[in-house]
């Protein structure tokens, strides 16, 4: 059997585009021979639909989709297997499920229902979907398929398994000849190891090869790094798709059986963390733009190394033509910073416009000051200054229709070091799950073959620059002793005393995370913030406002 | 047997505070000669304690709490039944149960687990808990008690049930005497009725009284309302305790049976829906501020009608003297305006204060005009005006301790009429759960008795005052078209063929859906609103930004 791979980069509820794609890979299917072609998880209807889901119009055009697919599969003789929402045709449960349909010949042959709801981080299935309990394998053209849906083959393996059943081993039972998993699985930086151990442990239990389609592409926060993978009957790699791209490829399964990898194992496209960072950022802006209709992004460049790096990612996605950098002096800002900034620019061919704060500035004091009861400078005149620029930065949005993309970093957001309304502002945080450490590792990454981010920047110490000889470390605990701590709270869940048991000092720690849940109602009101990291703020992680653990 | 019930108002991650409440009222039972206290789902750790469950350290201390309590059953020999989460001892599933616990003789003497977890909505449960498959009648002093977790008794005369399963057709096989059933049911305008239409089948269908405890407090967006419930085994209410208020009352489960009302079952504490929504408005903001340890806040006045009622509901919830109004005038302020705010702050004593943004916004247009390429007068100086009243309200918060309240409506928020950073900034959105509409009728319902909120303010037509003339209605649909078709939308999830059926205008409708979906952007970057409908934007409703659906 032929059969196609097809890792795509779906829209969210943007059925005629999705459906354009899913109609030109059968396409290509049927001209290179293949019996199946094999989409993504919820490819119909894209992933994560999230509440699209609970109009009954939505799921309309989901079934309208599978139809135009079915009439596909008659007139190309190819079979597909492609994820949708599907109703349940029970009264009780939920009213959907998560489906892999087979559709051959016209019509849907066959249906595997996920039975393991991924309902924790980012993922919310079961506030949609009923799982399946009853399993059964898929037949086309004689050969026997395990047709599964993502999380279904999560659960072997696992220390501490998150579910009480196990669909492969139900449907081992009936004698697959090939697993087939469609997936949208989300990028981390650490993800890619754990997703290659969970689907070797697959194909060595089962003793069969698995196919595993990912989606590529961006959906908001969520990064979907494609990489799918091809695995023969003893967990050997035989073939791993492009990360962040699309492609579709053909195997030949009765070549997969005992089939080796013309590459070592072991260095099969590896990619250290900052790689693969890299690579995923500019997928997630590039995507944000494209499946929202914009095409320009504007950042406000402060001579510091958060919106240096912004710039060069966001030059990448775009193309410098399309950004516009904003540097916005005070009677604050440092002659170094305005070089650099401008030097920064340059290095992009990015144009860079200066615009001045401190009339405004002055102006708003003018107007405040006798009501401000002559209490002392404090962060009050910080957040003004912080706020004139969004305020300079949304008006260029607004007449010449770019995104902001906002700067801030993840320890900065971690324990509120913005001003909300002000830096904190912005369509897209494209640095947003990036501890400040990380930061400057990424733009040694990038400056690795030369130059791109100058190096005064990077080796400069970080300030806000709102008030005179400001630094970060004035107000903060010093960035690597920080984004430790912040690493064992917020990614590994440590409580204080766990921390403090690791020799950090205590105060440091309790004020740490004092700062993280009072700041709470701060990331409420961020933009969406690209998720690299195995937590990130936003939809992952939900923290009450009104809390007082810890605070 | 004599049984208190406690309606109290926890506090997330409050365990101090929890604690000392909890152990006033079992004071009081052994003070009242009671067998047994009742407090309500989660009350340990406050509910929705969200991702602190995640916590190992969060779990320690609930188990730490629960252990001081069952001293106090010792201490004082009354019995406790209180929600707390608890570990799951098993590998297999979710690390966590929402658990009822009967507490006595120093012990816990019974655990019941929450089978039916909600996860739709605002509710996350399957998040982080395992449902229970294992049901026991509890026993104390002889009697036989059903413990049950607030959804687990909503699986029953549902046409669309959500669950496989019905916890409480388990239980009665083993004869329990009384229902009993701890909840955390938040408000909305409607969920009174529905509620006792649960708890009233319940008690008929498995004949025995029903003492259903809820939670009366606010935790952010979620106001839980309290009206707790005492039902004989007829179906008849016995009792309703306070709306929006600790209460702790006392009952001799003998006297239950077969009990009338004194109140006719039809006028027993019937409110209208603009008297519910008054109350749980003001507990909302009441809770914010008393929560985060906040007593004072700023309100934006603008002479409209918005700003107006946000303003009584903050003066009644804060009272007067802890509230602050700002008119923030401009050359597009009509002198209505001026007077009506005036007046607005006189009518409530609340102290106003006038900052002019007419310099600061000419200083932002001298430094900006150079680089907007001679392009027209457009929302961007609009939006520029509405910025800055946000820098002014920001800056008084940062120097003086208030917190903003937020007074955009529902309709504005659900179709994007709002600048973001601008009149869409605030700690806390006192009627983003509102339509236009609603926010006219609450304000009739504020003046039912005298003229609080000035006439002039209801009667006039609704206008930004950003540009000559402007009033809402260039720019959108009449707001009573327009909020029906976002309720249909938003409330009742119809899609467009749908709507259009309902006989308004299909340019108006799709232009209406279109703007929802596209304004998803602004929403995510919104302060919490106070929940008061049935369908709330935030955590209750979750939308792709990039989705493009309607869009």
């Amino acid at each position: 059997m032929r059969i196609g791979l097809a890792q795509l980069n779906y829209h969210i509820g943007n059925f005629e585009g999705n459906y354009a794609k899913i109609k030109a890979a059968i396409d290509e299917a049927q001209h290179n021979r293949a019996d199946l072609i094999i989409f993504s998880e919820l490819a119909i209807s894209g992933y994560p639909p999230r509440d699209f889901l609970e109009f009954s119009d939505f799921i309309r055009l989901c079934e309208e989709t599978t139809q135009k697919i079915a009439d596909d599969t008659r007139r190309t003789g190819v079979g597909v297997i492609v994820g949708c929402p599907t109703r349940n045709p029970r009264i009780e449960g939920k009213d959907l499920f998560n489906s892999a349909l087979l559709i051959a010949d016209g019509r849907v042959i066959h249906q595997s229902n996920k039975a393991l709801l991924p309902t924790y981080d980012v993922f919310d299935e079961y506030r949609y979907f009923e799982p399946a309990r009853e399993f059964s394998v898929a037949e086309l053209k004689g050969v026997r398929l395990a047709i599964t849906v993502c999380e279904d083959i999560w659960n072997i393996g696992n220390e501490n398994p998150l579910y009480t059943i196990c669909p492969m081993d139900e449907l081992i039972k009936q004698k697959p000849e090939l697993i087939i998993n469609i997936s949208a699985s989300p990028f981390d930086y650490d993800q890619r190891e754990t997703r290659l151990k969970v689907i070797r442990a697959n194909s060595t239990r089962y003793g069969i090869p698995l196919l595993y389609c990912n989606h590529a592409g961006a959906q908001t926060e969520l990064i979907f790094d494609g990489a799918s993978l091809i695995l023969n009957e003893a967990g050997v790699v035989v073939d791993e798709l492009p990360w962040y791209e699309e492609t579709i490829r053909f195997y030949d399964t009765e070549q997969l059986y005992q089939a080796r990898n013309p590459l070592s194992q072991d260095n099969l496209h590896a990619k250290g963390k900052y790689e693969r960072i890299h690579g995923a950022l500019v997928l997630g802006i590039r995507d944000y733009f494209q499946k929202l209709g914009f095409s320009k992004a504007i950042v406000g460049l402060s001579g510091g190394v958060d919106s240096a790096l912004t710039l060069v990612l966001a030059a990448e996605a775009l193309g410098s033509e399309h950004v516009s950098a904003v540097f916005m002096p005070s009677r604050f800002t440092a002659t170094e910073s305005v070089i650099d900034a401008k030097r920064m620019a340059e290095n992009l061919s990015v144009q860079c416009t200066s615009i001045s704060i401190d009339d405004v500035f002055e102006a708003c004091l003018a107007e405040l000051q006798p009501h401000f009861a002559e209490k002392p400078f404090n962060v009050t005149e910080e957040n003004i200054q912080a706020r004139i620029r969004a305020i300079y930065l949304m008006a260029l949005c607004n007449k010449f229709g770019y995104i902001l993309l906002n700067t801030s970093n993840k320890s900065e957001n971690a324990v509120g070091y913005g001003t909300l309304y002000g830096d904190m502002a912005g369509g897209l945080s494209v640095l947003g799950d990036l501890y400040k450490t990380d930061v400057y590792e990424l733009c040694r990454h990038v400056n690795r073959d030369r130059e791109i981010i100058p190096e005064s920047i990077i080796s400069k110490p970080p300030t806000a620059e709102l008030r005179p000889n400001q630094k970060d470390e004035d107000d903060l605990p010093p960035y690597a002793i920080l984004d430790q701590i912040l690493l064992e709270y917020i990614e590994h869940r440590k409580g204080p005393s766990e921390i403090i048991a690791m020799e950090f000092d205590e105060a440091i720690v309790r004020r740490t995370l004092k700062l993280v849940n009072t700041s709470e109602y701060k990331r409420h009101q961020t933009p969406p913030m690209l998720r690299v990291s195995p937590k990130a703020f936003g939809m992952g992680r939900r923290v009450p406002i009104v809390g007082k653990y810890l605070s």
